[in-house]
Formats: structure tokens, sequence, C-alpha cells
């Protein structure tokens, strides 16, 4: 049942990692400039490197399982990461907010995860924070350059404020999986780190001069964790896991 | 050796139809209105029975084929579409732009292609031609409609142009098999319909109010039809064959 619950739990975090990765990579080769292209690149390859940590550790618990087979040969409803990963990239603005949303969320969590009870979740959140650190600093400034910047930026920021916000309530809204990790020690409360995300979250967006997104009276989606997601989901499957489909087994 | 002529040709044939129809058919449900949703759908469904019979036909000259390995089990350079099929539907111009310079290919070559030798090809062509008619009419109406519309339509379908135009030379620039069977009685020389074709679009770009293409100075891409495909076919082919990779020899 222990077991259970940390190979739930642990997919969950990497699924969100992996599928953001996804979504930055289609970016490669059309950023705005060569700059920003690499790293948003690099940011896919962080995001990479911890879904790999945390799929080996979940493959221990999953007879048969390797990091292959989790990340490439699991169909749309067994992946468990938040809806909001799996949105498109839209524009520059869009990708952005998304990733802001993300990181900040990542951040705290992994914050608080460095004091799980399992020692190897422990030690992934605390390797992964520098990182994480590096993209909620990169994605804030692109949230005020832009907030802040021309009238044409500024619209699409609120465009993508539009378009992303539903999808940030499932963020503190924990799966049954989520609730007994916490439980047993492992996993963290994300009722807890509400606050201190909405708080960033209005920090930033004042100084970017964006308005204060208030959830009262919004719809909030939910679903992506327990494995019901949106239509966008397996078309990204579909084109992540050609090669493997294609080619089962492969190596480079 | 004229088996794997006859092979080659009616792949090349079917390729066309297949890639043209999942183009088509990522517009179900997002077409500017209910009445053309279904229209370009139905033309998608039209061009997918045309794509059966040619791989049926083809699977009988290949030992272990069937029209289903034929469509979702090859791999990208094993696909002899030409590129202009590929490319991506863009706005509503750009969809439309495609579907007229092809249909209008392909009624002049199906006409032809009645008289082949091989009786199988004709039947198939003979049968077709019906749907390849309604399918010029439609999207020349479409081409009267959207550059002799508003300024913003004349705009589109000129971006569109610019867009498609490239992909065009290769329709009337023979790949070895197109000439071996046209040695062999079996298919038609494209540059015999070239002028046809030229002439039809000529009327409809005038009656349009659309500038008369030239081909002069003009770089005309090639490749498609001996493998060598734009960057966007290893993603339609990911996309399509993804039920048939994930669940091989599954059957609805």
């Amino acid at each position: 049942m222990t077991k259970e619950i940390i190979y739930n739990y642990t997919l969950h975090l990497a699924d969100n990692a992996l599928i953001l990765a996804q979504r930055n990579s289609e970016w490669c080769g059309h950023g705005p400039i060569l700059e920003q292209d690499i790293a948003i690149t690099n940011i896919s390859l962080d995001l990479i490197g911890q879904a790999r940590s945390l799929y080996q550790y979940a493959a221990e618990g999953c007879e048969g399982a390797t990091e292959d087979t989790l990340a490439y040969l699991r169909d749309v409803r067994a992946y468990k990461n938040c809806l909001l990963v799996e949105q498109p990239n839209g524009d520059w603005a869009q990708t952005i907010l998304r990733q802001f949303f993300f990181s900040t969320y990542q951040y705290f969590l992994y914050q608080r995860l460095q004091q799980s009870a399992d020692a190897t979740l422990a030690a992934i959140a605390e390797k992964s924070l520098k990182e994480v650190t590096y993209h909620v600093r990169w994605s804030s400034e692109w949230v005020i350059r832009l907030g802040d910047g021309t009238g044409e930026s500024h619209n699409r920021m609120l465009n993508a404020l539009d378009e992303l916000w539903a999808f940030t309530g499932e963020l503190f809204t924990p799966a049954g999986y989520e609730m007994e990790a916490v439980k047993l020690g492992i996993g963290v409360d994300v009722n807890e780190i509400k606050g201190e995300w909405e708080q960033r979250v209005n920090e930033i967006f004042a100084e970017a001069t964006l308005p204060s997104p208030t959830t009262e009276g919004v719809w909030m989606q939910a679903g992506g964790k327990t494995g019901v997601h949106t239509e966008h989901m397996g078309f990204i499957l579909a084109e992540m896991q050609s090669m493997q489909r294609a080619y089962p087994g492969c190596e480079w």
C-alpha cells in the first residue's frame, strides 16, 4: 500500500516535469531570439533530468518497469500530470506564464519535499531546487518584461492569463495519492503552499502592471492528476512516443 | 520489374490521397461554419476511400502487406506523396488553395488514368473522378469567394499563394517510377497535364482577382515523391500512426 502510494506520487511529480519539458522543447529552433531559444530548451533539459531521476525511482516500485517504459509506453489515462503543463505553447507570453505558474509552484513544493520522510524524494528535491530557483527567476523576469512592456505585450499577457488561469486551481487540489503521501510524511500538502504561491504571483504581477487574478467565481479545471486529460494530451504522447512505438526497444 | 513499378506508382497515388485526407481531417470540428466543416471532412473521407482502393491494389504486389500495413507501418522515407499535400493547414485560405491546386491536378491526372493499360488503376480513376470533380468545383468556388471577397480575405489568399506555390512544381516533375509507368502505358505523363492545369488555375485566379502565378525564376521544391519530405511529415505520421503503433494489430 505504501509502495503504491510512493509509486503514484513519484509518477505524478515525474509526469509534470516530462510533459512540460516536451511542451517547451517544441520551441527548439523557434524561440524569439537565440539566447531565449537556448534558455527555454535548457529548462526542458533540466525538467527531463528531474523526470529521469523520478522515473528511475518509480520503476524500482514496479516489476518490469524502467524509466523508458514509464515515459514512453503508458497511454493517456495512466499519466498523472496536472492539466496546466499540457496546455499548448500559444505565443511566447503564454509559454512564459505557464512556466512562471508552474515553476513557482514547483519551487515551494520542492522546498518542502526536501524534508520528506522518503530519502530519495528528498534528495531529488534538493538537487532540483537549484534549477527550479533559476526557472522562477527567469520566468518572473519575462512576466515583468512583457506585462510592463508595450501595449501589445501587455495584452498578450492578459490573453495568456485568460487561457491559463483556470488550470492553476488543480495545483492546490490534492489527488487521493497526494493526501495519502502527506499522511505518510512522504508528500507535500499542496494546501499549505497555496498562500505563498498566490503571494508570489501577486508580487510579480504588481511589478508587471498586471491585475491580480482572483479565484472567486472562477471555474477551475481538474482531472489531470487522476488521468482525465484535455484533448491535447493524446497529441503530445503521439509525438513524444512515436520513436519508441515505431521502433520498440530502440537505443541511441 | 513491372510489378515493382506498378507497386511504387500505386503507392504514390495512394499516399497523396491519404496524407491530404489526414491534413483536412485536422479541420474536423474546427471549420469556419458547420456546413464547410462537414464539406472538408467529406473530402477527407472521399480521399481515404481512394487511398484504401489503391493500397489494397498495391498490397497485392507486396508479400505480407495489407492496406493497413501500408498506411500505418511505413516510416517517413517510404512515403511517396508530393510535398504539397503534407503542408500545414494554415488558415482557411491556405487549406482551400492547397485543395484547389491538388484537386485540379488530380482531376486531369485521373481523366487520363482512366485509359491506363492497368485495368484496376483505370477503374479506380473512373470511380474517383466523380468525387474529384466535386472537389475541384468546391475549392474553385472558395478561391473565387476569398480572392474576390474582402481586403482581408484577398490578402490571405495572396499569403497562401506565397506559402504553397513553390510546392506545385513537383506535381509536374515525374519521379523515376512515374516515367517507367508511362513507358508501360500504365501511368500518366504529368508533363502532358501541366498546360491544362496552369490554364485552369489562371482562369479561376482571374475570376478571383488574384495575380497569375509564374514559374519563372521561382525555386520549386521537390523530393516528396522519392521519400525526401519536409519537416512536417514526421509529425503527421506520429499522429496518424499512433493508434496502430501503440496497439499493434488493433481492430475497431
